[in-house]
C-alpha cells in the first residue's frame, strides 16, 4: 500500500466520476460546441455570481491568463513572497506578460492591506513600473493552507480600488478555504475581478481549472488563453469530472482536514519533531529535531511505502486529498509514532 | 441527421475508444507520473525514430513551443504564406517567442528550397530579423488538404542545414499525407529537427498533439509548456484515447480520402459550381458560381442539416472524418447533386 | 576627394549648425529640464499642428515606439513588404511589441486603400492577430525615395477610421517628400496619429527623431522611450542642432533632388546600365547591365573614392545630400560617363 | 544662484568640453564609421581591461542591453532590493527581457555572498525561472553612495560561477568608488562579465553611457541596442565630452565626496536633523526630525534656491558634483546652519 501525500494533485477519479466523465456529452471546444465544457462554465459562474467563466488545462495557464487580462508589459503586481504565481509559474508573469512582481512581506503567505497600501502610495512614476494588479492565494500552498481573513480581504479590495489595482484570487485551494471558514463562493464573486479555481486538487478532478469573471474579462482570456495553445477540442470529458466533482465532492474536504489536524497532533507528540505549523486545512507542514535530517527522514518514509515532500529551508509538507483513506491514515499514525 | 464537416476536429470517440479512455492508468503527469502519458510519448518518440516526446493539449500549443524552443526573441522563422503557425495560431510567435514570420509566396500552402534559399541568403546583419527557422505544414490546411513532395522537404532540409535553420513540422494532419502516399513516420523524422502531430483530427481523438524532437528539444519544450501553464494532472485518460487512435485508426483515412474525392467528382459535374481543387486528402475546396453567394449557399445546406465553412476568398470547405458515415455521404451527394 | 553616397546619413553638421550646437542651452532632460530639447518639440508640434512631441536617439526608436503606443501584443500591423519597419529595425515589432507584421504587396514601398481594406477584412477572430495598426513610409527608402499620392493616403486614413486601426507615418525622409511634391507638414499633422520625423538624414544634423502625435499618445511615448533607456540627460546639444536644420535646411533638399535627377539622366544615358528607377527625390536607384557584376561595379567605383551601397537583388543605390558638393557631382558625373 | 544638489546628472559641460566636443572627428555610427565614438569605446575597454565596449545613449539601455545579452526570457536575476535596475527602469527587465527579479535583501544596497548562494542554491526545476544574473551596483545610488567591499564582490563571483551566473555591474557612479577607494578599473574587469559606466553622472558629460565586454558579449549588445533604437549617427559630439571627461575629471570627484563628507558634519549638528546616513562618496542622505515635515523642508529650501530630492520613506538626497561650486558650498552651509 503506497501512501502519496505529495499533493492533493494525485488522486485519481472515482468509479462514480468516471462514469459521469465516459457519459459526457461533446463537441468541439474550440467553436465553443462542448455542451459539458459550457455546462461546467455556466454552473461555476452561477457559484460565483459572476457573469461568465472559462475552463483551463491548469490552474497555472489560468492565473497565467488572468494575470495576462489585467496587465500590460512594463507593469506591476503585488503579491506575497510565498505566492504560486511568483514561485512555481516558472516566471510567467515576465515570460508571458511583461509583469514585473513586487513582493509583500506577508506571513503564512498572507499580507494585509496596510501593507499593499504603503507599497502601492510609494513612487509611481515613468521611472517605476506601473501598478497595475494584486493577486492573493487562499488557501496559501507555501503558506501550509492557512486561510485569508475574509474582513482583510476586504480592505485589500478597497486599497485595489482606491488605486486602480485589479483584484485576483488564485483559488487553487478556494474550496478548502470554504469548507474550512464556513464561507460561500458567492462572497467571493462579489470581491475578486477574477478568481482561478482548480478542479484537480481536493476536489479529486483529473485535469482543468476554472477562470471566472465579468464578459469582457473573459472575452479577453479566451483570447489570451488561444495564444498559449490552451483551447481544447473535445474536453467534455474533463469538464465532467469537473462538474461531478463540484457536486459531490466539496463538503468532503471537511475529511482532510480532519485527518491533517490528527496527523500534525501525533507529530506534536513525536520527540524527533521540532515543530509543526498550525493547520488549518489539508497541508501539514513540520520540521523534524536537527538530529534528523529532512532528506533522511523522506527517504527512510518512502521505504515505508509513505511519500512526503520537501518545500526547503527544512520544511516537509503533507497534504490530505480523496484518495487517502482511513487505512492509509492509521498506517500513517503508526509509522510515525514508531519512526526510528 | 446533422452532417457536420466543418472540420475533421468535430469527431467524437468511438465506443472502443471510450472504453480505452475509461481504463486507462493514470498518475501526475506535473510530476511525469502517468504511465498512460509516458507511453504515448515513448510510442510516438519510437514510431518517428526520435529521441523523445511531449503530450499537449493542443497543436498551437505544440507548435508555439516548438516555435520558442527554437527561436529567440528577435529571430525570424520562414513559413507559406497560407501557414497555420502564421494565420490561425494567434500571432503567437511575435506574441509567445518575438519572432518575425517571414512569408513565402508558395503554392496551395507549399513553397520550393529555391524560394527559402533566395530568401534566406539576403541580407542578415543587425538590421534584420536573425533567420533561425523554417517551418512546414504536411497535410496543407489552407492549401486544401494537398501533401508535399518529399524530395523537396529534403531539398529543405539542405538549405536549412547550410544555413543554421531549424526545422519544423506542423503535422495536424501529417498522417493523411503519410497514407496518401505510402511514406513513413521514420522518413519524416529523419528530416526534421520537431514534429508536431494531432491526434484529435483525423485521428478521432478527442483532445491532444504530441511533439517529438531530440532529448535536448523535448526538455527545453518541457520548460516551455509548464510557461504556457500546459501541463496537466491525470492526462493519461487522453493518452489513452491517443494511443487507441494511433493503433486503430491511422489506415482508415483512406476512407476518408476516397470519400473526398468522390465529393469532388460530384461537385465537379454540378453546373453551379465554378471550380474545385485538386483533392488528395480529406479537404475539398471548391467555389460556387457568381449566380450564388457563398455564404447563401452554405446557409442553404445549413437548413438542409449539412454544415460548411467558409475559408475565405469565395473559397468552400468540406472536410471528411471518422464521424461522417457513408449513410451521411450519400445524404451529402443527393444534396449537392439536387441543390436548387 | 571621397564621394560618400551611402546615404544621407553621413553628413557632418556645418559651422553654422556646429556653432548652434554649442551655444545651446542644456538641461537634464530626464527631469524635462532641457529648454532647448523642450523648444524643438514644441517647434515640431506646432510645425505639424498637432499637440506634442518627444525627441528620440534614432528614427528606429520614435518607430518603435511608436508602434509599442499603438498596439499590445497578439495585435497586428499592416505595411508595405518594403517597409523599413519590418525590413530594417531588426525585428523589432516582434520583439519590443510582440506585434505581427502584416506584409502589403505594394509598389515602390506604397500600396493602395483598397489592399489595405481588403486585407483588414478578412477573418478577424481569435484565431488571427487583432488589427490594429497601419505604417506608412514617406518618402519610401527601398523604394527609391518614391513620394505617395496625398489622395491615396487619405483614403487609407478613412479604411483606418472605418475599422479602428491607427495611423502611423515614418517619416524618415518626410521632408524631402514635402519639398519634392509641395506640400505642407499640418496636412500630414492632419492626417495621422503619430509621425515619426528624421533630423539626421537629409536634414543634416547629427542626431535625433521626433515623434509627434496628440499628448496621450506622446506622454505613452514617454513611457516607452525610458523603457527602452532612449532618456538622455542634456540632450540640447543635439535638439540644437534640429532646429538649425528645420530652421535652414529643409528649402536646400530641392539641390540634392535636382543633383539626384541629373545622375539618373547620365545613367540612363551610360551602355552598361540596364534600368534606372524613376527618381522623384534624392535616391536614385539603379541595375547594371548583365556583364558587369554589382559588387565590382561598387567596388571599382570606391576605389575611384565613389561609395555606393546596394539594396539586394542587383539594385544599386546612390543618396545625394547636403555634403554631396558641386564639385564632387561634376567628379561623379565624369566617373560614371567613363566607367570601363 | 540656484543651488541644484538633485542628482549629478544636472551638470553642464565645461568650457573645456565644450571645445573637445566642438572639435570632434564625427562620422555615422550606424556604420561603426564614427572614429570618436570608435576611440571612446577603445579607450573604456582599454582602461577595465576588457575585450570590446559600445556607446549607449543612456545607462538604462547600457543596463537593460545587459541583462537582454545574458539572459533569455523566463530567467531570473538576482539583485538587490534596492537596486537601479530594478526600481528606476521602469521594470524594464521583465518588458525588454521577459525576467524575472529576485530581490536580496541587503544592506544600503549591498548584500553578501552567503546570501546569493542560499537564494540560488533553493529550487530549481521548471516551476521556477531559471537562474542566470546576478547585477550589483557600486556606488549604490539608493543606498546613499555606499561602495561595496571589493573582497565581498571577489566572493560573489566565486558564487555566479559555481552556479552558472552571469555578473554585471551597473558601474552608473562607480568611478566614485574608485576614487574613494583607491581601487582601479582593472580590478572591476577581471571580476565583471560586464560593466556599464555613466559618462553623464559625476564625470560630468552630457549624455552617454559605455557597456564593456567581452567581445562576443559587446557583438550581442550591438545587436540589442539595434532592436532598442540605441544606435546613433554622429555620436561623436557626445563620444568626445566623455573622452574629456575620462582624461580630466575622474580625480576631481575626490571634492564632490570631500564636500558631502563637510555636508554630512553640517547636517549632524542641526537640532533638526534626526539621523545622517554614513557619507562615503558624493551622496548625503538624512531624515529630518519629526518637529518638521520632509515636503515642507524641501520646500523652504527650494525657495532659498536650494533644490533637493526626496527618496521616499522620509529620506532626503543631496548630491555633489562638478557644478556645485565652493561658493554654492558655502551658501549651503549656511542655509542648513540658520535653516528654521
Amino acid at each position: 500500500m503506497e501512501i502519496n501525500l505529495i499533493s492533493d494533485t494525485v488522486t485519481k477519479p472515482t468509479k462514480e466520476m468516471l462514469e459521469a466523465m465516459m457519459n459526457a456529452k461533446v463537441g468541439d471546444d474550440v467553436f465553443k460546441a462542448d455542451p459539458t465544457v459550457n455546462l461546467l462554465q455556466e454552473k461555476v459562474a452561477d457559484m460565483f455570481g459572476m457573469e461568465d467563466a472559462l475552463f483551463f488545462p491548469s490552474g497555472t495557464m489560468a492565473n497565467q491568463t488572468a494575470i495576462k487580462v489585467h496587465t500590460q508589459p512594463g507593469d506591476r503586481m503585488f503579491c506575497d513572497k510565498w505566492a504560486h504565481v511568483y514561485n512555481y509559474e516558472g516566471g510567467g508573469a515576465a515570460f508571458n506578460a511583461g509583469v514585473t512582481s513586487c513582493l509583500i512581506d506577508g506571513d503564512k503567505g498572507m499580507f494585509t492591506a496596510d501593507q499593499l497600501e504603503s507599497l502601492v502610495s510609494g513612487r509611481n512614476d515613468i521611472h517605476t513600473p506601473y501598478s497595475r494588479l494584486v493577486c492573493v492565494e487562499n488557501t496559501t500552498n507555501k503558506g501550509g493552507g492557512a486561510c485569508w481573513d475574509f474582513e482583510e480581504l476586504q480592505k485589500i479590495q478597497k486599497v485595489a480600488k482606491a488605486t486602480n489595482l485589479a483584484y485576483h484570487l488564485d483559488g487553487a485551494r478556494l474550496f478548502n478555504a470554504l469548507v474550512a471558514k464556513n464561507e460561500t463562493p458567492k462572497q467571493y464573486g462579489a470581491l475578486f475581478d477574477t478568481i482561478s479555481i482548480c478542479l484537480s486538487k481536493g476536489l479529486g478532478a483529473p485535469v482543468g481549472s476554472v477562470l471566472v469573471g465579468s464578459k469582457a474579462h473573459i472575452e479577453k482570456a479566451l483570447r489570451v488563453r488561444k495564444l498559449f495553445g490552451g483551447g481544447m477540442r473535445q474536453a467534455g470529458f474533463l469538464a465532467a469530472a469537473g462538474i461531478y466533482a463540484l457536486d459531490n465532492q466539496v463538503a468532503r474536504l471537511a475529511e482532510d482536514h480532519l485527518k491533517a489536524k490528527e496527523i500534525g497532533m501525533v507529530l506534536e507528540s513525536c520527540s524527533y519533531v521540532k515543530k509543526v505549523e498550525p493547520i488549518e486545512t489539508n497541508i501539514v507542514i513540520f520540521y523534524v529535531d536537527d538530529s534528523i535530517n529532512p532528506d533522511d527522514f523522506m527517504k527512510k518514509m518512502a521505504d515505508k511505502g509513505v511519500l512526503l515532500i520537501s518545500m526547503g529551508e527544512g520544511k516537509i509538507r503533507i497534504v490530505t486529498h480523496l484518495d487517502y483513506t482511513s487505512e492509509m491514515h492509521e498506517k500513517l499514525v503508526e509509522e510515525l509514532q514508531h519512526f526510528a
